[in-house]
């Protein structure tokens, strides 16, 4: 048998055919619009499931359920999207729409529970019953796997680990607080973070770049070219991710963290420092005690996957 | 059948036999002098349990287990402390020590945790399956209860609650650390803020006190005096505890959090100012999914009910 699992984004709906190892055997996507408001959108994800499983050569008798992953707060218990600013939806009852069209059972998550529980099943966090999954992109989201299953707490309404603290009426943030992880560690920090050291370099390599075109990479690159005003900021950047994490491990102590977002295809170049900082920073230095803190191997196939095994 | 719980403390040995609706049918303690080293200190937890079966008439062929709860780092897993300062224990194999001494079942958990454990079962989080208590004394402790059973992580190193951030380079921290919730939200830390007003306003009742004299429950009675100096501790004191909270609410979404320990007598003086911060800043303000806020109700009896459960 197989499953379905749909991971739907602000930008697009990637849906994909799993079969029982994990494997994506055939996938379809499509632009989201979301714009259009959730009918349409959910008639083009039908559409679409529909033709991942032509293509797979397959139907829905060879289907045992289907899994969603969206950005936002879901409560997977009702199966609805409560709360999902990105697509522009709001309570909106999506398992219930597809089990009415599609006739087989339908499970829903957030996206970043999605990606740490397919890590589990099918990446860097295979053999691991607890583990934490971050995700640096625009903001800074959270998936928490602890006995091998998503927790998500009262209402799915849990994992917003992007929104603890760093610094207590610090920097705002998008939820309103201010001096959220997210508000140092995310990419959209980096950027800010590299913007305001160009303005006090102004002879930097940094400074020589227009404002729209420091990105994460741009700033990690002008760092790997010796930049030492972009080696600083990278430097603390790494430890805000740190001090953060450092919070995971004495509050969960998980085996794994696992790094994901754009962020974490520097490897090594964030891991390292990180790393390092966790051990000297974590309570009691727990010798022999320590989580391993790797990068997600799964990318963009994460939210599909992990949607599929819900 | 009946089950032994013992609360290790670094004053105390308190130990109760307890039945199956987990109440202490019988209490003996002793004092623990923990300098004495650990054997010493386990013959007398060994003498303490006899002395409170033959007081309720029992014997231990009618006791299932035996539960130790400890301050400190457990490896519940092996039964072993690791590190507990304030018993000067460091890999002491005392689940081992007292199953060869007893011939029945030893099981070892942090003290928080037993706590935790003991309001589901008989105390303020009855019919609750994710819980979360957070002790407020001398540091910030925490004991995190998820599907019914307690979470610790790792080698039982996790639910160090007190040890994540408020301030990232913050106030120092008995970890080694700066900035931890626990230097913010303690008693310990109230009384050093209460200090530091009393400096500041010479001519407030908190400066009239001896600074020996400062404890916590004397700041909230300069509060309820109407000192304002004292007031202004008091409510911004409240913050750092709320800050604190709704990082755990963002992050694990418990269906209701405890506060326990001594300021949690101060009951709704500290509730309700909480409440109403965690509500306005914790993520999408969580109309209908807030979790429950509350004190924690089974006092000292926590420790020996929740280890017995063990």
């Amino acid at each position: 048998m197989y499953r379905i699992g749909i991971d739907l984004g602000g930008t697009n709906i990637a849906v994909g055919v799993v079969d029982t190892q994990h494997r994506i055997i055939s996938r379809c996507s499509a632009s989201t619009l979301a714009h259009r408001g959730a009918g349409e959108v959910i008639a083009d994800i039908c559409r679409t499931v529909e033709t991942s499983l032509h293509q797979a050569g397959l139907s829905l008798a060879d289907c045992d359920s289907i899994g969603i992953g969206t950005p936002g707060t879901c409560d997977s218990e009702c199966g609805v999207v409560v709360r999902a600013y990105n697509l522009n939806w709001f309570d909106v009852p999506v398992c219930k729409l597809l089990e009415d069209r599609f006739g087989i059972p339908v499970h829903l998550s957030n996206d970043a529970n999605c990606a740490a529980l397919a890590e589990t099943l099918a990446g860097a966090a295979v053999g691991h019953r607890n583990v934490v999954l971050v995700t640096l992109g625009t903001g800074v989201g959270g998936g928490i796997i602890i006995d091998g299953k998503i927790y998500a707490g009262m209402r799915s309404a849990g994992a917003e680990l992007g929104h603890t603290l760093l610094m207590l009426d610090g920097e705002p943030c998008t939820c309103g607080r201010r001096g959220c992880w997210e508000a140092y560690a995310s990419a959209t920090a980096l950027c800010r973070q590299a913007l305001d050291a160009a303005k006090k370099n102004p002879f930097s390599a940094l400074a020589q770049l227009r404002s729209e075109s420091i990105t994460g990479k741009a700033v990690f690159d002008a760092a790997a070219a010796g930049d030492s005003a972009a080696c600083a900021v990278i430097d603390r950047y790494c430890q805000y991710i740190a001090a953060g994490l450092t919070d995971l491990v004495n509050a969960l102590a998980p085996e794994l963290i696992l790094l994901g977002g754009g962020i974490c295809r520097q490897g090594d170049r964030i891991l390292v420092p990180i790393r390092a900082y966790v051990a000297s920073h974590c309570f009691g230095r727990r010798q022999g005690a320590m989580p391993m803190i790797a990068a997600a191997q799964l990318g963009n196939d994460a939210g599909i996957i992990g949607a599929s095994a819900l």
